[in-house]
């Protein structure tokens, strides 16, 4: 496996991303206008715009390795790798405005990811993990990622996306975990995860995940120090339910806890 | 009243607390460390550093205009203008990472706020309203601030900070305008008054403000061309219940619903 090429590859195909979508947010009047233009939807124009730009960067220059992609499906390869990609995390988020949806991409063997990373174009924000490698680029420069060491339940900053969460069952679990940390927070989409990285949330809780929402957040976590499985401790990778915490610790009492329901 | 002055101390005070700012945001390890000097705490740290930088502008350039400070409180003046600042708006957001907190100035007479200001340090956005201006400079530019005069209800993308919104009486009221809307968000704090200002989001309902969590909000969007008053349509500027609306109608349908929770 070519570290380098891969890791290269990722950050063009992330850049090509942002180029194809920023054009879509914020738009002023966009929402409206489609409406006129018989339901053309801008969070899947932009959607389709940014995995089309990310799937051709890698028919350029990794025509072998295996496409998972949320808007246009699976290509099969030959390499053994397969690229897992979601072109905007968080569509609510977007087409509110909200700087915290992401472009998400992995690299992934039998195994599970062995890279991937999580963007955001509007702040200009990208985390990346795998490969040893761990770190974060913004608007005020590089910093490594690194998740909490020490963060325990009782002063865990929880997030998850919506208070729903999924089925009921999975909303049991959810608040079972939820009445014992210190502080949730909500909304954050892929941003979530992205702030365990950085050390400065503690857990995700999430359900009803496909691969591609998973995948990248998990290589950038693992890398600063995280894990990330199933409620039950398995695999997480395939989607379905999965808690990324900051540390063993941490993740053993979220486990714990979720096992009811798991 | 000089108005361009006003608003080039703005400017300053907002620069100025930028400053004061971003060296406690998502500081590795502040926490933890904070735990053993005795309870020091970063965001009250980051907060005064803020609040007194900004006081330090006004102290130099306006003088004889009165403060309402989260952190130190009142100070009298004798121009009839009071600054209401709120130098950290979401400590939660602020201490998970999240880049959605803000810095709140505005300016005041009698009425309530004729110029405000929302700022995002860590991404660069600032959010402006009053005396013909309503703007957002950020990292991509610098566009105007229109509210969405098209937006329904049935429509509407809603933003509240927390789920449970208040008291159980402030929960039910948002819960009758939640059910009609089309999209409700969470978790955004100041943010989702610049999101309706922006025009990207409709309505924020939100219950137990302080005037300094709303005065800046409400010259921002009113200058974008929305309406903020409390839940019975009184003014808001002093605190406690608000409903920010892109517009008129969209305004009248969420007072209706939440008239009998006023």
């Amino acid at each position: 496996m070519d570290r380098q090429q891969i890791i290269a590859t990722a950050h063009e195909m992330a850049d090509a991303a942002r180029a194809a979508i920023l054009p879509f947010f914020r738009v002023p009047g966009l929402e409206a206008e489609n409406k006129l233009t018989a339901g053309f939807d801008p969070v899947t124009a932009a959607d389709h715009a940014a995995e089309r730009a990310m799937r051709s960067v890698l028919a350029r220059r990794r025509p072998t390795d295996a496409i998972l992609g949320e808007e246009f499906g699976a290509q099969e390869g030959t390499s053994g790798l397969t690229w897992v990609l979601d072109p905007i995390d968080g569509t609510r988020a977007f087409i509110s405005g909200t700087p915290t949806w992401g472009v998400l991409i992995a690299v992934s063997d039998d195994s599970g990811p062995v890279y991937g990373m999580i963007d955001q174009p509007y702040i200009g924000e990208r985390f990346e993990g795998g490969f040893g490698r761990a770190s974060l680029t913004g608007p005020h420069g590089t910093m490594p990622l690194r998740t909490n060491p020490a963060a325990r339940l009782a002063e865990a900053k929880l997030f998850t996306t919506f208070p729903e969460v999924g089925t009921e069952q999975d909303r049991l679990g959810f608040r079972a975990v939820a009445e014992r940390a210190r502080l949730v927070r909500y909304g954050m989409d892929c941003y979530g995860y992205a702030l365990v990285a950085l050390g400065q949330a503690d857990l995700v809780i999430e359900a009803g995940l496909n691969a591609y929402d998973i995948q990248g957040p998990m290589a950038v976590i693992a890398a600063a120090g995280g894990i990330v499985t199933d409620w039950s401790g398995g695999a997480a990778h395939h989607g379905g339910r999965a808690v990324a915490a900051a540390n063993e610790e941490l993740h053993a009492e979220a486990l714990e806890l979720l096992n009811p329901y798991a």
